[in-house]
């Protein structure tokens, strides 16, 4: 409940960059992992204070602080002034609301995007916010909870020689937002399969369920439409960016991204008018079978309705009704019965009703 | 009703800029109330007469000027000529059916939005004009009625120290605009949560106001979406203008505001595709339960209707009706019915009816 | 009958720039009316021959040219002629199927809308070709009959003192097109008004001419659309013109006129959008109400078809039916008759049928 | 068949600018007519050989060289050398799929539209290819057969003093492609005019062919559809674009050109609208009258179940039936049926189903 | 299955530009061919090791590298270094799941569109991966497995004093996407037949494959939308680009490209169009045979339930039944029973059922 729109009603009435955690609290404590690395060298650790940050953004290292957990405002506040971060910048990270976006603040640039979860078994996906501040030489990360998709990235920068090791901040931006966005579309491809599943069972007989899961995955693809169009426009936002923090080396990369987004995007697009036309043509199936049943009714009725009233005149007790007295009037009876049932069959026949 | 649009009739064939109230009124009495602030003093006061106002464009102080209830046009046009406004403002301003927009007048900026009031009881949202003139360091808000979402800003403001209190009106302006597009996401919210509970019913059993309910929620959605997309026009070409009466920190705040008006505008489609949806599926219901009464009655009459002629046969009165003289008829007579039923009965399991 | 297209098979063939009447002659004779003014006086004549406009567009004073009647090539050709006007434009004005729009000839510029007028008895709407020529002194108005909705305006501007007597052409111009546009607000509201009663009529008990509404308003809003959509292109290209006789002083009015166009466009789109929705709720009540016949109808075969076969089947003649003599047999047959009606009517009540 | 898109197979595999012939054959000879003229002078023949062509683009008068017929390859290929045309020119010329464009070859444009014609007995639009070529002083154009719209050009063009005499080639192209679109406009009537009365009958008695009139006016929309929106297109490239070629006071006739084709693209949109509407309002006309249909068969069932019911009762002939010797039963018998009858139409009349 | 996506999953984890094959295998050896052409010589051969391609870029001849499996991922990067390729591209090279795209790497550009197979037994689409790097002499394409369109255009180049042999390597490249679109095109067409044909089928009985084949062409209709869209977008950018590989004499090639990716682009949209019209066509087909059947169950039923009801009547066991003692009962019963089934007939009649 309430994917689609967080409830910020204990934001209603706060100033604007008041930071105020907006969403569930997912997580008890909060953690900060430091990852500090030049091309030589490599530092990492994990820090339970704020003031462990202090100074971070003046070494010449890369370091990228990856906090998950928002609900301690001041702790993501603190962190921020070591920074030296707008205020609505913090409130936005702290909204777990936050629409995808792109933002340059000069000496930084932020970015919000969700990070989806598939639940496999009920075929639902979850998402959680994710934000990135970008500044010069420190790339803060933060999201809802621990775990999250960035460990083959975290194994490569661990990795001597690797070449993520001497590209700057603004490459390691690239790499998550890239592993964010493959995610995005190994989950839409996961529904796609199922998709294309369906359509093999619309015109076969009808099965309960699935009416139930074209209803489930419309609104799956809902929610995806719902994050990932922005966030498509936040990667543009990005690559067209003209902001001194992105290498042109970095460009490629980014434009590279741009059209794993649109991909994403419109395989959602495709797969919910893949949906919508499914829903037409089962309705369609429906009615088709309804006519069955229908023929099937019509046809039992109007043999055996004339039949039953012939059968009837004959049961009635009239004193001179003379054809029941006539010796051969009973075989001629059915034999009138039997030429107006052929008749009848006859006409459906002509019909194509059978 | 006429909630979509209001009546005009009242001004048709006047002069452009004639100061002519359009709209229902909703309060007896215009009451006028004065905040006026630096970031050391603070001066309150409600007043009575609009010669009240002469001069106070020309303090250096914030003055924020707000206006509840428009149908003293004479009143209104006095505060206009104090303010040195455009006489289509004065027209802009009373008009309560004025379409969300963002208009540039070198020496002040005029806002017009909708504040939306939801009634908890009927599921239904209504309406406020709300406009604001921002001049170098005043602004002029004006509503329909007492009773506005800004107490938050106004107990802010008279906090001393806060840091609302040391920037300009440009900020103030936005603060409250944030404050309402932040009502209009509460709102869009909890039709949401309504929404997304429907989704469970439709594939239930059929409730009665279901489709009431899906009719009711797809109209609020339109009225929404009416008021929240040119609003969110509004506000973008507020962030955009180039007027100098916003600083550049504002800017920021106006940026998000953006991303906040177009969060609005998107949940309001999603949820009105989601109806659409809804409605589809719920039509295809339906039609499957149709199909179920429907071979209830089928498979009923089947069985049934050869049976009963067959009985018929044999209540015929002819007098030369062999079967009749023979002793075991009676039991052969029930084993055919027998027969009949479960073969009736084994082709409807095989169309897997039942 | 065409009011989408009007027939322009006259016109095949003939050179572009022809003068040709393409339309229905809606009056005998044409009228031109003159009202000559400066802030200080006023003169206001018909006449009969447009010998009579020579030389206005020449006189310092603002000329305001009224033409009634459109059939007369050779008239509205000659007063083309005083004016120096294009002869594509006398096509365009005698053509009273131009499409809505804005064009600049430099020393004049030309604009086609559409007068609607409202059929209030057949919920119809109709539509009067209007042009203007607007000079630099003067402007030339062309409707297809007498009786407009600028009474108003003529009133004010024989008022002496009058703000409209101290403006300028564009500015007459301008008033001009709010007022049309004002009644194109004015008539969807009417339709708004309309529709929006139609919604409580819709799940209530089906009323026969409730699609017959539906039908003639989305055709209505169909025709609305085809008129204001490109007057509301003509009003932006107006306020957007770089034409010098356009004033400064008139750009914020023609900037309001923009948004009061495009209120009257989207109101058109979101009564269009309100429609649809109504017919397909409209579809599924009419889908539920067959439901509720065939729940009734198999109800009660259900119930009786069994029992009519038991009647039956002791109906019959056979010699040797030993229930018959039975003396409780009739009390028994009676007992399992109301046996299986209420096994059936508890089988119906478990499926929430009844 | 294949109206929407032409068999290209003969062409796959050949070089782009091959003069390949597409399309089918629809006249055994090949046409040249040219037409000279200056304002003073005119030439009028036929020639059968490409051979006649030979520096005609560089005499100073206009030159208009129409071709009837496409397909000798060689030909046309000729005619493409002397005026010194780029291959891909020629093939375009050739293909009688190509999509309506305008393409500027800075010596001279290209520009490809359709000719709509209009099978009045089967309401039925077919197209034949248009192209022209226009250069400084000559405009070329290719049909597929004898037989256009162009004959009341020729005649103004013949007629000493016209207008048309005194312009250039550009002029004469803008005719030429007004009086196509003028076509345009008149066929989107005439199916205007069938929609149109169309509506009148959906909600009247069931008529056997309107739901294929419907079906075949929506091919025929989209048909035409595919030809004019891409021909709306070329215009307006051909208005906007900078050639210089076209001369200054041209540009006001292709403005309204522009306007013209933007009628008709609109046109087309608003009739495929209205079809849709009709077919969605003749759906739920079949569903009422379902609805009314299954009211007679349930209410007749209703009524007369139960009476047969209790006729069969007494028609049992159990030997211990008390009511069967009581003297007044028969009479009583009618009053309980027709008691239980009148309650049943009772019940049917507050259901409103009577 | 899972045509629309390729599956990624192998690709989820690794670093941007790591050289990983994504799709399925389709061929067990990979070719490389090589043909190596000025307008004087021409040198063709097939290689086994990429070592043989060193040096290629430099020498002045036009290169054709075609690559054919791709799933040899070692040697898809030593071709790339080779030619000094970005790791970015050789990973785009390896997704056969690549967006249909144009990129431009100053030093050369890159293409990827999909290559359409039209599998003409079970009217199925699929599609193979091509990919284009195109640097100052020398052109790469990677396909998925040998077979491909491009036949006629190496017959072209081995046939001396061909236009293709004087021209760079851009227009060999135009060419290739020239010969693609084509193919494009000739598949919607076969498309467009198969529907245009089913439409004649829709108003006639039901068959039963009929829904099967919309809802199969729906499917292939999305398919190629996928497809399609972003060719005509990559076309479009190729066809803007700047780069300084492309040559002026090549542009108007490109606009014609665009022309023609437009084309099959709109003809898609077309097509779907007219199935999502086939599809509401044959509902409302559906509805009506419902219709039909139903008017036939229920004049049956309406016309002899009454019967039977009054020949029970006459069936009753009551003593004192006076009527049946009455000599001319019988009679006077058969008018009864005839005139209540004339007037019913008379009912339906008037109804416009029979």
């Amino acid at each position: 409940m309430a994917r689609f729109l967080k409830d910020r009603s204990q934001k209603l009435g706060t100033a604007p960059g008041a930071a105020v955690f907006v969403g569930k609290k997912r997580t008890d404590e909060t953690t900060i992992h430091i990852i500090d690395y030049t091309n030589k060298e490599i530092r990492e650790e994990f820090v339970s204070e704020a003031s462990h940050l202090s100074g971070l953004n003046e070494t010449p290292t890369v370091s990228w602080v990856n906090v998950c957990g928002l609900h301690e405002e001041a702790l993501i506040a603190e962190i921020g002034s070591y920074f030296d971060l707008h205020n609505l910048l913090i409130e936005d990270v702290l909204n777990t609301g936050q629409r995808p976006s792109f933002t340059d603040y000069d000496d930084y640039f932020f970015l919000a995007v969700k990070m989806l979860k598939y639940d496999r078994e009920r075929d639902y996906v979850d998402s959680e916010q994710l934000t990135f501040v970008v500044g010069k030489n420190y790339i803060l990360s933060f999201q809802e909870q621990l775990g999250d998709v960035f460990d083959p990235i975290r194994d490569r920068i661990r990795k001597e020689g690797a070449k993520i090791r001497d590209r700057g901040v603004d490459y390691l931006c690239y790499v998550m937002l890239d592993t964010v966005v493959d995610h995005y579309i190994h989950i839409v491809e996961r529904f796609g399969d199922k998709i294309e599943v369906l359509e093999g069972r619309i015109l076969g007989k009808a099965e309960g369920d699935l009416l139930q899961k074209i209803t489930d995955y419309k609104r799956e693809m809902s929610y995806l439409r719902k994050v990932i169009r922005p966030a498509r426009e936040a990667c543009i936002h990005f690559s067209k960016s003209d902001s001194t923090l992105i290498h042109k080396t970095t460009l490629p990369f980014l434009k590279d991204l741009e059209g794993l987004a649109s991909l994403s995007a419109e395989s959602v697009e495709t797969y919910s008018d893949i949906l919508s036309d499914q829903l037409n043509i089962y309705q369609t199936t429906v009615s088709n079978r309804l006519n069955d049943v229908m023929k099937v009714l019509t046809i039992f009725s109007v043999v055996f309705i004339p039949l039953t009233f012939v059968a009837g005149i004959y049961g009635t007790n009239f004193e001179y009704l003379p054809e029941l007295q006539y010796h051969y009037a009973y075989p001629i009876f059915w034999g009138v019965l039997i030429t107006v049932a052929l008749g009848m069959l006859f006409y459906f026949r002509r019909k194509k009703w059978i």
